[in-house]
């Protein structure tokens, strides 16, 4: 029963090979609608044809012709890293293909490979940057070169396609790269690793997928090699960027580059689930702990500093400068369900959900076209708009661009979105674990029979979820639902009548029986979420959030004449709900100028500078003011933003 | 007589070509002791040495032998802007031989000039990284290659010779580099502008002290030339990081790369002052008031951003990432001094004296070997120390390094400390005005005999400063004293007896005359300093100030449970003074562990968290905890240190 559970060939991104705890395939749970179905629908018919057309207009895609017709003399369009892009892309499409089976779809990725393929060298070594005439020797640059990353997701492709359609021309790609990483760096080679984790990702579920322990030991070589200060600083970046400051057993939090921390960490769980090696993963639960109540957004987004692409120190949580890259948050809920499915803990179900609606679905345009970068909580200005065929530079400025210089986000997210629905649900032994509410039928077949549970929700709008047992087998399985951290106040009818339940894991108590139904109540109404004191960078402010969603102030929704910079929150009126939002009663107060003696440095004043509500009127306004969630924001154009509004302070609410 | 007060050869950095306003030279005014003094002194015996020694050991130096040796087809050691350190360097020490007149100054300076000359081309051209064998040609990265940022420090230091030793082997070799340039970029030649500014500001300088009106003509073509997007971008540097975004004479605001954008303002103000374009001297000044109104420090420290070392947006000023680079500092004060000697408005001085003190005086060690790079108002965890013979190649972490991979600051530093005194005084006709205070001899040769005035202070330790009349011209002059912008309720006792005197110019009202004495009282006692409520990140904190020293908590005297990140300030007892700092009383307070029910997000929850003084005790214990001047931070070792303390809430000290 066991072994039935963790089938390798299941079409899921991540099956550790030991542990009593599954995820769900692709095909287990078709959302009918609502939230996910609506992103995934546009990353399907937009996103993935969008970044095909901008690796291809790009050259990313013909730097593998390049290779394979020994034309590598010339110069080679795009970074070192240009070819994980290429694997992104096909891992969405191997992931997109097994959810819909579209035919367009498998044409695509198979041209892709056939191109991919016809790049690799004969001792499997594959990378169109390095190691060929004209470039720069294999393995040269392992700080900055990017090779082993880029042959990780080159694995997870693989990964992808062998769990959607079984072996095919890409899985016996990844299957040669990975043989020549193995002889190239094993016990025997050289003791190198990348200045980018992934090759650990990669090797790990590809071991699982094809059954290569080897894999898996070459996994736990390059994770044990790293904190050992091997990789050479590059200029301002120094080895806690690559997490090579401290072996991965012994550090305490995540540091350095965020996306480099996360996936580490997310191959680290990979090893240490493989391996029973419960230290390794005690190290990176304690790691997430430590990081989730120091270094993580109300969002979900990690990350606050844009020179280093890198997490700050303890309470470093500026809403303004912000990074929380959308990569960030995806790697982010690559770890957490990797613990999730090696400990069975709650939190990292709400954590995922937290970073799922508020930072991965905040990165993409409605049309899938255009992508946020950065997902800042305060943006000051309106930023101009982004033309749609202009790369944008900066991974900032409040504005989805098309594509950037450093394209990392649009295919990461394309893969992300096309296996949303793995992480809705788990399987362990007869039962079976809700873990994110969406609209759809779960069909699992389990021992006895298949369970076929409807799920009817307008989630994450509404806190309704009904769900009716279809079908069933013919013997006692469990339900288990997921009641959020925030939702205090759910309740749960079943056979057993109605009942409160508290946050964590709520079980049915009835037996599951066609034509049962079962009724969770999770209260969405806005409520207001205070920061801890030591993050200093949002003091005295308060943010909304409603069910699992973020809300946040927009300019565009301010009366004309108020600033965003000028607002304060009454919070002594409960937000109300609107829509899928809120409202709430704020006004706009501007210190009076200085008296005329204290001119000389006008920003800092011996005394708390009067707060008015505007030239005219000493008393300021109040009035309601609409928030939005905040994966919506600058949807309706460019827009000033904050997450957090500063309190009107009690007893003075005109003077906060 | 106003020709007399502006003789082009005075030992001043500054001295515009119209206007009736002069700074003093350095050999006006001879400090005897204190704080300045001190700085000084470290500066002539430690510091230049120190620069020397290093740009020696890193092989800057001999790249101008490579070049006169024709052997650059090697590697050469170095960025582009390496040059400029050298030149930096020489004008320092051209200050210092100004200044005491020690022969090893001239020496040093003599054999650098010999080296620099040697390497200079046919035609003027002067630089050791571009147009040679085997170098890139001559201005083909202007956006990068600093090659007229690097002339522009050469023709600074011959200025700084021009005016102590008059003409002599330097000026030639920049007369020459002027020239050249004058040709290659005038009217006739290519319209090109230099990623950094700095040019201009040589130019215009270079052009005072020569009597060359085609330099000052250069200056004004660089300076009208920028701001139309001529510069191509950099990967994530646009065109506001050049200032090429917007014309000089259109801005409202400084913005992008914070010394490339002050420089530039520097360089405009000379212009402006000598061509008499008040609209151009109105851009700066109106870019100055924004500037400093809503991107400025409470230290004078400019630069929020560490990515791009430049402004952010208005009230972007957070503490902890605070770039406050000490050359941004030191451009400030330039620009300022520019601004000051153009309108006589007593904003600037104001300004200058926040900056000495706090940006410029922080940066180095007692012993003039060591340096800040960045100058953050936060510091959350203390810094490793950096060894004394190790590059650091960041710009920040808390502890002072001998050198930087880019090291500009120092010899920046150098070159400011040697010429403190210019900015202590001013002449205008028949008034002398007093700018700076500390103790020594001023010594003015003004129209019917010296006035020489004895100053005798502890400023700014304490506010008291007299100031005798030891010898005056035999025709009435009059003094006027600057009473800075915080010194409410200060006085001045002369012959017309004592009285309140407001902040900004306080007029001696009795004769000078040989004896009579005139006593000014600034009152430096410690008071808080509240921020404008739109600075986001410091709402709810308070800065102690203390006559113009900005003061800090420093972790090292905490009591030993207490973390800095906990700490309190109780603003209802007044800070008193103590020693150069004063006393304050902190409790420390950490937010009661969230009750069992709100798990799952812990930092942030539904309800403020209860604060509470430590694990055992419900109730803070208040302490009184020194407070020290800003500048002296991380002096006893490293430490962590905040400037903006969270203030204890009114009425529940406890529960701030």
């Amino acid at each position: 029963m066991e072994n039935d559970t963790r089938t390798r060939t299941r079409a899921v991104a991540v099956a550790p090979a030991t542990g009593p705890r599954r995820g769900i395939g692709l095909d287990e749970f078709r959302p009918a609608g609502g939230f996910w179905e609506r992103m995934q629908r546009s990353n399907a018919r937009n996103t993935l044809r969008h970044c095909l057309d901008w690796v291809d207009r790009l050259g990313w895609i013909a730097n593998f012709d390049r290779v394979s017709q020994g034309a590598t003399d010339g110069p080679r369009p795009g970074w070192p890293f240009s070819d994980s892009e290429i694997y992104k892309l096909a891992e969405a499409l191997a992931w997109e293909y097994g959810r819909l089976g579209e035919d367009w779809v498998n044409t695509v990725l198979e041209s892709l490979v056939d191109r991919i393929a016809a790049a690799q060298d004969g001792d499997g070594y594959l990378n169109t940057c390095f190691g060929h005439a004209g470039q720069r020797s294999r393995y040269t640059d392992l700080e900055s070169g990017h090779e082993l990353y880029c042959t990780g997701h080159l694995l997870q492709a693989a990964v992808a396609r062998a769990r959607t359609v079984g072996p095919d021309k890409l899985v016996e790609v990844a299957r040669r790269a990975a043989d020549h990483v193995c002889r190239e760096f094993g016990p025997a080679g050289r003791a190198g690793l990348c200045g980018h984790p992934e090759i650990e990702l990669g090797l790990a579920e590809l071991g699982r997928v094809l059954d290569e322990p080897r894999y898996t030991e070459q996994a736990r070589l390059f994770v044990e090699r790293r904190g050992h200060g091997t990789l050479r600083p590059i200029a301002l970046l120094d080895a806690a960027y690559f997490q090579d400051d401290v072996p991965v057993r012994e550090a305490e939090v995540w540091r350095g580059h965020a996306v480099r921390a996360l996936y580490l960490a997310a191959g680290t769980a990979d090893v240490a689930a493989d391996t029973g090696d419960t230290g390794l993963l005690d190290a990176v639960e304690r790691q997430w702990r430590r990081t989730v109540e120091r270094r993580t957004y109300l969002t979900g987004g990690m990350g606050s500093r844009h020179q280093d692409e890198g997490f700050g120190e303890d309470w470093e949580l500026p809403p303004d400068r912000a990074y929380c890259e959308t990569c960030a948050g995806i790697a982010s809920v690559m770890v957490s369900w990797r613990l999730y499915l090696a400990t069975g803990d709650v939190r990292y179900a709400d954590l995922m959900e937290r970073t799922l609606y508020n930072v991965v679905a905040a990165s993409p345009a409605p049309d899938g076209r255009a992508f946020f970068y950065a997902n800042p909580l305060h943006q000051r200005t309106a930023a101009a708009d982004a033309g749609p065929d202009r790369v944008n530079p900066r991974a900032e400025g409040g504005v989805r661009a098309p594509w950037f210089d450093v394209s990392c986000c649009p295919t990461n997210l394309a893969r992300t979105l096309a296996t949303w629905q793995c992480y809705a649900a788990s399987v362990e032994g007869d039962t079976v674990t809700l873990l994110q509410y969406a609209a759809g039928e779960l069909r699992l077949a389990l021992d006895g029979g298949d369970l076929v549970l409807r799920i009817t929700t307008a989630y994450p709008d509404d806190g309704a979820v009904r769900i009716e047992v279809v079908d069933a087998p013919d013997r006692e399985v469990h339900l288990r639902l997921r009641v959020p951290h925030w939702a205090h106040g759910a309740t749960l009818t079943d056979g057993a009548g109605a009942r409160g339940v508290a946050p964590g894991w709520a079980p049915a108590r009835s037996t599951l029986t066609p034509g049962s139904v079962l009724d969770l109540h999770l209260p969405v109404e806005p409520r207001l979420s205070r920061p801890d004191p030591r993050i200093d960078a949002v003091r005295g402010c308060v943010a909304v959030e409603r069910g699992p969603l973020v809300l946040c102030a927009e300019s565009l929704d301010l009366p004309e004449a108020w600033a965003l910079e000028d607002v304060r929150l009454d919070t002594a009126r409960p937000p109300r709900a609107e829509g899928d939002g809120a409202v709430v009663r704020m006004a706009a107060v501007r210190p009076a100028p200085p008296p005329p003696d204290a001119a000389g440095y006008p920003p800092y004043r011996s005394s708390a500078p009067q707060l008015r509500g505007g030239s005219e009127d000493s008393e300021p306004a109040w009035r309601d003011v609409p928030l939005v969630p905040y994966y919506r924001w600058a949807r309706r154009g460019s827009s000033a933003m904050r997450v957090f509004l500063p309190e009107a302070q009690n007893g003075a609410r005109g003077r906060g």
